[in-house]
């Protein structure tokens, strides 16, 4: 984090792969008061336990959490301030919501990337890497592969450094 | 595409990487004529659109296309010259097409594996990495993820240079 | 294999990524005594096939081959020994044998865990990378991926060096 002026991070990476925990050594690095932009929905009781988890261990640490399913960009235009780390988790379950919302991805895409260069804060963003196997029999789960592949393109090239984790170990792929 | 002489690119990537917007800017730095070789087939109308939308950006920049599915190393024999640059999107869709003709494919590879070091023009394949997800069940699949794994580790090994590109971002693992 | 006292080494990648041929070539480096720990079973013909193939091959050059798909640890610790270079191949099919078994999965990996800082011999472990495509529909199979992410990232943590190998080209990511 030693440009930290420059611009957002992306954090990329497999399911499990230690990515999200990456993310918060990030922010906890940055000594900035730390906010936690949770996108997923409590679906069922594992995703309710899952994220109530997360949030226990981040209260301990002084993290403010906010949840935020689909209008990711008027939040973080909300929050947004040069003296706070803000933590997105993550860009892929935002992209599932959207879908299921039937949303407007390339109105989605381009109200994020209008906002990216003019954010204040500390901005990091994790999302998951899924088009890495057999192209999915399924319609729809090809149509998430390429919105996420699209928006992943798009927040690296307007991000100061991107990593690849796998097995818990970064690898910086821009910065 | 310093060491231009020295042989074959091969640029993997997942869906969506940017790994054929890569592939094309680094034959358009090569400063030679263009030649796009194309594989896939257009079976249904999205395919179509998205040949007929390549194909028109190419056109304006003087690329020159070839569509071939099956007999990728006879045509590449026929438009070979040290004054051309000739980029192959994508070994993955070659394979499709091979194995839905039961072609031999230790023979087809074997034949790309003789002519790589012969070749004279500048060449760079793309290709899809389709190994890094679940096992899939279907077992079509589970042998086209065995024939491309193959097909990349022998054209890695005769190239030059080798990328893996995530998110636009190229990442060198050879040369 | 500079550091070779340091701890182990785990080596990444995808299906037909010509990791397991990596991982040989470092035991083959160490100029140890080599053992392979088979962790597969022979379920069908093809799979047994495979096995006799890669068991040949190895004979040939020296290889002594234990099989053993659960109770890894324990043979581990039976053939743990200085001068002894022990490849584990793989560690996914491991998790799935443990799973298939219904074992408990966090304590066969706290023993895992426990052994490593502990070892003597020169251990390798050759894993699958699966957690990089789309989220499987599959219950078992996204339990599956959530295990073998843990265990990744635990093995990789007590790892010296840590591999990821794509198109037979490896990547260091740790060491």
């Amino acid at each position: 984090m030693s440009n930290s002026s420059a611009g957002p991070i992306l954090v990329l990476g497999g399911a499990r792969s230690g990515k999200s925990s990456f993310a918060e050594k990030l922010v906890e690095a940055s000594g900035l008061p730390m906010h936690y932009v949770a996108t997923g929905r409590a679906w069922d009781d594992e995703m309710r336990d899952r994220i109530r988890h997360h949030q226990d261990t981040r209260r301990g640490k002084g993290w403010i959490t906010h949840e935020e399913p689909l209008d990711l960009v008027a939040l973080l235009r909300r929050i947004d301030d040069p003296a706070r780390a803000i933590l997105v988790d993550c860009l892929t379950l935002w992209v599932t919501n959207l879908m299921m919302e039937e949303r407007d991805m390339a109105a989605e895409f381009a109200a994020l990337a209008a906002f990216l260069p003019e954010a204040r804060a500390r901005l990091i963003f994790v999302s998951n890497e899924v088009g890495l196997g057999i192209v999915p029999e399924n319609r729809m789960a090809r149509d998430f592969r390429d919105h996420a592949g699209r928006l992943h393109q798009m927040v690296a090239e307007k991000s100061a450094e991107v990593y690849f984790v796998a097995a818990g170990l970064p690898l910086k792929m821009k910065g």
